[in-house]
């Protein structure tokens, strides 16, 4: 089967605000091949990732997404392999192309799941889909009174895990730090594990991530998160020496398979945490999860946007009996919730599994996405290189 | 003076050839404070980058380019850094950013050198520019004899030292790449300088990387530049301990200051290339050129476009003594060459040196520039995002 289409969706709120819920655009992305369709999402500024898809050539490392895929063969696993080499050799210039790649091979790793009739799990070589134990992730309250109000919620919604992040934490001192931390820690109750998220905020500032380290361990966190911006590999080594219980979290920043490694490598995390939609899909994405079993680092996936991408993000570390925490968004928009008919629901236990179903077993809520459609155009000389196009089946 | 103005102009030859010239589009970006204006130029596929400078906000921390510096305070040197903490804080998700970043803290360098009769370097604390020896930076040609005349040209042209990459080398068999070395040492003559990039073609393949180590001892290479892709540090590493003389060259994907450091940490360059269009502009490049003196690591500027962008990557290690050695575009495109009134050329002694003039001491010709200027336009529902502004002064 040859892939004959791909098509990038640009679905938006009404209204984006200027917080970090990541939540409130989708790049829906369709790909077709014969009679298959399958379905992916790319995280992060959709208008570029479009650009970088359809932009015209640069030279002969620089091409656009779209060039590499279109026409490709798709008959079976190790096609989608090489279609992803394909595209970061052909857009190696392009830095964008790893966020517009991620998309489209989550969506091939559907398409072909959905004709042979297996979970893409299965596809990756798994087996059985552990299920997992989901952390309720979500943002710091504007003061410790609601950071503890969403703790409490969290708690009463049955969640055993839960993280804070962004909003006000690492933007003062120390001790309103301090206050949001107990105030979750409060929230939540002894039982369930913390977990915190910096944000990257103290972009390379040993000193002050240090000094939220006694507080962390006093309400026994159990990760700090992107203390540092991703790159800063050194300040997340030298952090780690100096923390005694609280383990280091990072990488969600990661656009390539290289960089997740290169952190691991480091020797400095107890976490390793990708998203699907940044690091280059599915396949990438795997390749860390084994890189990290193999070193004693613990998978996690990142996931703040819909169920499509929640259910590729658990994809690569399904079967995995080491590494039971997962991320999952509870305060996403009702755009993110709207895409997908079905979603993934914690069961009685409060643990959630990826559907049994072909491909990622998502079924799309087209008729709800579109009201979320945006119109967008991009133009090059006398060629129109993007239209939104028409949302189906 | 607060930034009034930040424009982006996309430049390209009417026909893009598939082969590995970077000099065939330019992004030229036009910043005015006040008076001032400044002038820089952004690496890699024009469109993606004017769609990071404009794109909607998707949350917090992915906002459009533009946001972060339009209206921004640039009194004095300090200000530019800020400039670019507050691009990369508020387009962290944005993984464009970084590309179109670049052109405009060039930009920001340039205007404020011309507001205060300063040559950049000198803003940067070098009071000197040290004459640099420029490589004939050059595509390998289809076949030996093509290299090899390709070399004599260059040597007949009086440089002392030169370049050559991509094309066929590494594509097929290491004989292949054997006779094209070959060619080009015969072709050069012993004295000059030959310096082999092999354009990220291994991956990550440390063995077919080595098989063409002892060629490169033979020819009396100086460094290979490039054996595997950007991020793959422990094959760099590898590499490094198998090889004699030969050294390693490679940085020029970075985008940011980060990867090139951790490039550096890793103890397998001899030399670490950057290009101020990628990075995130002069400012992070000259932090690289700083961390690098300290490591005895060579810096080395990376341009393979206009004059404009050559001046910008050589400002960061202007005033080292000990980082001699300069990329020189040769063969690069009408365009590229059109677009400056003044170009860096080589003196009587075969040496460049960076304009002793203001800002980055070049001259555009803008009426030149106008006939290679691309109509691109962006909507996003009922919004004109962009559209080819006026080029004028």
């Amino acid at each position: 089967m040859k892939i004959e289409s791909v098509d990038f969706y640009y679905l938006s709120m009404p209204i984006i605000r200027d917080i970090g819920d990541g939540s409130q655009d989708v790049l829906l992305v369709r790909v077709q091949a014969g009679a298959d369709v399958g379905w992916g999402e790319c995280e992060a500024s959709p208008l570029v990732s479009i650009a970088a898809l359809v932009a015209p050539m640069s030279h002969s490392a620089c091409k656009p997404v779209l060039a590499s895929v279109l026409g490709q063969r798709l008959d079976d696993v190790p096609d989608i392999r090489r279609i992803g080499d394909l595209v970061r050799a052909n857009s190696l210039d392009l830095l964008q192309a790893d966020h517009t790649l991620s998309g489209i091979d989550i969506a091939l790793w559907d398409l072909l799941g959905k004709r042979l009739n297996v979970p893409v799990y299965q596809l990756l070589g798994d087996d059985v889909a552990v299920p997992k134990i989901p952390y309720a992730s979500q943002l710091f309250g504007d003061d410790p009174y609601q950071t503890h109000e969403r703790a409490v919620a969290t708690r009463n919604a049955g969640f055993m895990a839960a993280k804070f992040g962004w909003g006000p934490f690492g933007q003062t001192d120390v001790a309103t730090d301090a206050g949001h931390v107990r105030a979750a820690r409060e929230g939540l109750g002894d039982d369930a594990a913390l977990l915190v998220d910096a944000g990257t905020v103290w972009g390379e500032d040993i000193e002050r991530a240090a000094a939220v380290l006694p507080v962390l361990e006093e309400c026994r966190v159990t990760w700090l998160e992107e203390p540092f911006v991703s790159g800063a590999t050194r300040a997340y080594q030298r952090l780690a020496r100096r923390s005694a219980s609280v383990r280091l979290a990072a990488g969600e920043g990661s656009h390539n398979a290289h960089m997740a490694r290169n952190l691991i490598d480091a020797d400095a995390l107890g976490y390793i945490q990708i998203d699907a939609g940044r690091i280059g899909g599915i396949t990438p994405a795997r390749d860390v999860a084994i890189y990290a079993r193999d070193r004693d680092v613990t998978y996690v996936n990142h996931a703040f946007t819909s169920h499509l991408a929640l259910s590729a993000s658990l994809q690569p570390f399904a079967g995995s009996t080491r590494d039971v925490i997962c991320e999952y968004p509870v305060d996403a928009t009702p755009l993110a919730r709207a895409i997908t008919q079905n979603h993934i629901e914690r069961d009685d236990a409060g643990l959630i599994r990826i559907p049994d179903r072909p491909g990622l077993g998502m079924t799309l809520d087209l008729a709800a996405a579109k009201s979320y459609l945006v119109d967008a155009e991009i133009r090059v000389g006398n060629a129109l290189l993007y239209r939104t196009p028409e949302l189906a089946d």
